[in-house]
């Protein structure tokens, strides 16, 4: 028998407990009556120190590095090996579910308990990253940047809706930016990522699968247009003499969403419409709207960005709408590391399950750890394929089959073996 | 020669002081910056100490009722006369231009002027409502229906955007809400009401034309819609499992530009769109739109609003997406007095003009007062059609054109004698 059959009713219990956990931090929040944890907030703090304690129980010494990380290392008798990192986030969106981030960092904690005292040739870092999903200062994975040595002066000094610096933000947190580059690199023997998570999609869910191993994290272009028309009377202004921003932009979106339907592994989606200073009895003279299209590979990315522009171009020009757009944000797909994918594969079918490849259609902290380290990451099921909702969900099965799959890899990995 | 040709220099003179009255009063606002007047206002309070000085400066002594109305009238030497009465507002929409309302009420003050004491076998009141525009307290023609007797309880006690109710605003404009009863109505001799007001509409300027005479005035129907699909991750939901409330929106906006675009004197506008709690990288949960519906027959209008909300149904059941309709408002067309707006046809085409009939697209009091007394509007070109806009214009010669019409018209109008 497996790993996971011969322990699995404990593993069902620790998996109980990590869903327990994880609800429990879902009440540590900045917004009363949702779970809403920012970067560097008062409830981060707290959250912390839940987490902390946890990681005490779990045999671990934790500390904050200087952008506000929570790490801890279960460390091998050899002080001069290597490092395994476990990792996910603390931090949410606005209105969050209890899974999106804490679900990782508690499967770490839960493989640790588990290990027990078993020996590995290798330390394992769970590090609970502070900044990922980018709220307070309209910009995600700052500690994964600070965390590989790609974090700038330049987003030290962006600010938040108050102003705030995140220089500042760290300093009120009672951290030191300045030793980010000292307390925040990866220890330098790390030869492994690893990040659980929820799918956040609705593909496990659809196949009854439990888990899914990350091929590659598609790229994302994130637009700005502007259709800019011509306001006017509603009940005045015949058809014929119309420039309706709204109705280019209609005709614009409705094409998006058939081009995407159309082409595949590709998503488009306009999610933010607005007609500026619209009134019920005016025609729409300025509608603002984004664009937001994912892809696995960069140059499909590229082509269908292009196209949809032109096609927002020419939804005006039937109208005399002018259309500009702006790009927001470019990021090119990341490919996982392919060995380590291979080894999670492996540990999933060890421990039972088989584990689909899958394209992460959301960015992760995998991503920027990707630029330094051979970095994989796991999915779990999301019921429904809600996420960033507070009815964001996981199954207890589906949570003991990725602490299987964890264990299994950990009792396996050899640092400088290939598979 | 007509009476126009004759007295052309001076009322070419005249005109031009209507305009330079009419930016004057633009001068006079509640927002500094832009002209914005609204109903019981300090600023219209300024304007209406303005304004009745210009009616005394034309030998007329003004008062206010108590709905805030500013009214003066030239006596006839018989008592018993009755009453024609010449009208417009002085309040507007926020950002307003100089001339939608104030123009009416000015080419009533100069016509006047230009009667000098020419006998005529009627009294003339000159209305300046003190609210049309709704602005306010979120509904039109408070003031006219006051001046009719229609306006009610209900509509007194509605609030403005700080909680005051009509009936407390009436009062701390020194006025009491109690006697409109008694000081708003009409004069009981009142035998004709006319309305002068920029077109706000593009056709008069396509057609190259100073005047048009109202024919009647458009119904219209006004529909709040909500799209409710469900919100999603952006990068994680592939096309074919998305309920993106937006795109169902878009099909349909698309269908209401379509549709009226193809209807004879139809105008459809979806005026305000707005993704609810929409982000960027999330699929549109919920939409909210209205719409907008204008045609001279009412019949014609049910018809096309039942048609598209029909259509909206279908785009949204292709995307599992349940729309949700509500009436916001339903007024019915009203067409101008036959016989009066005959002669003031008549009265233009002695003046030398050719005044072309038209539906007046937009609401004005002119539609509340039809209610009570024969009614005829007519309308100024609008350069460029543009109107609620600060760039508002309008021409000279066809302020000339319109006095030189109301002169005529008021040297032959005979109370009782039909066309």
């Amino acid at each position: 028998m497996n790993q996971a059959s011969s322990a699995s009713e404990s593993l069902a219990t620790r998996a109980a407990t990590v869903i327990d956990r994880c609800r429990e931090l879902a009440g540590i929040t900045d917004m009363p009556g949702e779970t809403t944890r920012l970067f560097l907030s008062p409830a981060t703090r707290d959250a912390q120190t839940l987490v902390g304690w946890w990681m005490r129980q779990a045999g671990l010494i934790a500390h904050t590095d200087d952008v506000g990380n929570l790490r801890a290392t279960r460390r091998c008798p050899h002080d001069d090996a290597p490092t395994l990192v476990l990792f996910s986030h603390l931090d949410t969106v606005p209105n969050a579910g209890a899974f999106d981030g804490p679900l990782g960092v508690l499967l770490a904690i839960a493989a640790i308990e588990q290990l027990g005292s078993t020996p590995l040739p290798f330390h394992i870092e769970v590090i609970a990253f502070s900044e990922e999903e980018g709220v307070r200062f309209g910009f995600p994975f700052l500690s994964s940047l600070a965390a590989t040595g790609q974090l700038t002066a330049e987003h030290l000094a962006r600010t938040d809706g108050n102003g705030i610096p995140v220089a500042e933000a760290i300093r009120s947190f009672g951290l030191d930016p300045d030793r980010i580059p000292i307390t925040c690199p990866l220890a330098p023997g790390t030869f492994a990522a690893i990040e659980a998570h929820i799918e956040q999609g609705p593909l496990l869910d659809k196949s009854d699968s439990a888990l899914a191993v990350v091929e590659s994290i598609v790229g994302i272009s994130r637009m700005d247009l502007t259709f800019q028309g011509q306001a006017n009377h509603a009940g005045t202004t015949p058809m014929s003499l119309r420039s309706d921003a709204m109705a280019a932009a209609a005709q614009w979106i409705v094409e998006v969403e058939h081009y995407a339907a159309n082409y595949t592994q590709l998503v488009a989606t306009v999610g933010r419409v607005h007609t500026l200073s619209g009134a019920s009895n005016v025609i729409p003279g300025t509608v603002q709207a984004t664009l937001d299209v994912r892809h696995p590979k960069d140059e499909s990315r590229h082509a269908a960005v292009a196209h949809l522009l032109t096609k927002a171009e020419t939804a005006g020009a039937l109208r005399g709408v002018r259309v500009h757009a702006t790009v927001q944000s470019e990021q090119r797909a990341v490919p996982m590391d392919r060995d380590l994918t291979l080894k999670l594969h492996r540990a999933a079918e060890r421990a039972g399950y088989d584990a689909q490849p899958i394209f992460s259609g959301a960015g992760h902290d995998a991503m920027i750890l990707a630029a330094a380290v051979p970095t994989a990451m796991l999915f779990l099921r999301s019921p429904g394929g809600l996420s960033h909702h507070p009815q964001e969900e996981v199954l207890c099965q589906d949570v003991e089959a990725a602490l299987a799959t964890l264990l299994n890899l950990l009792l396996h990995l050899h640092p400088h073996r290939k598979l």
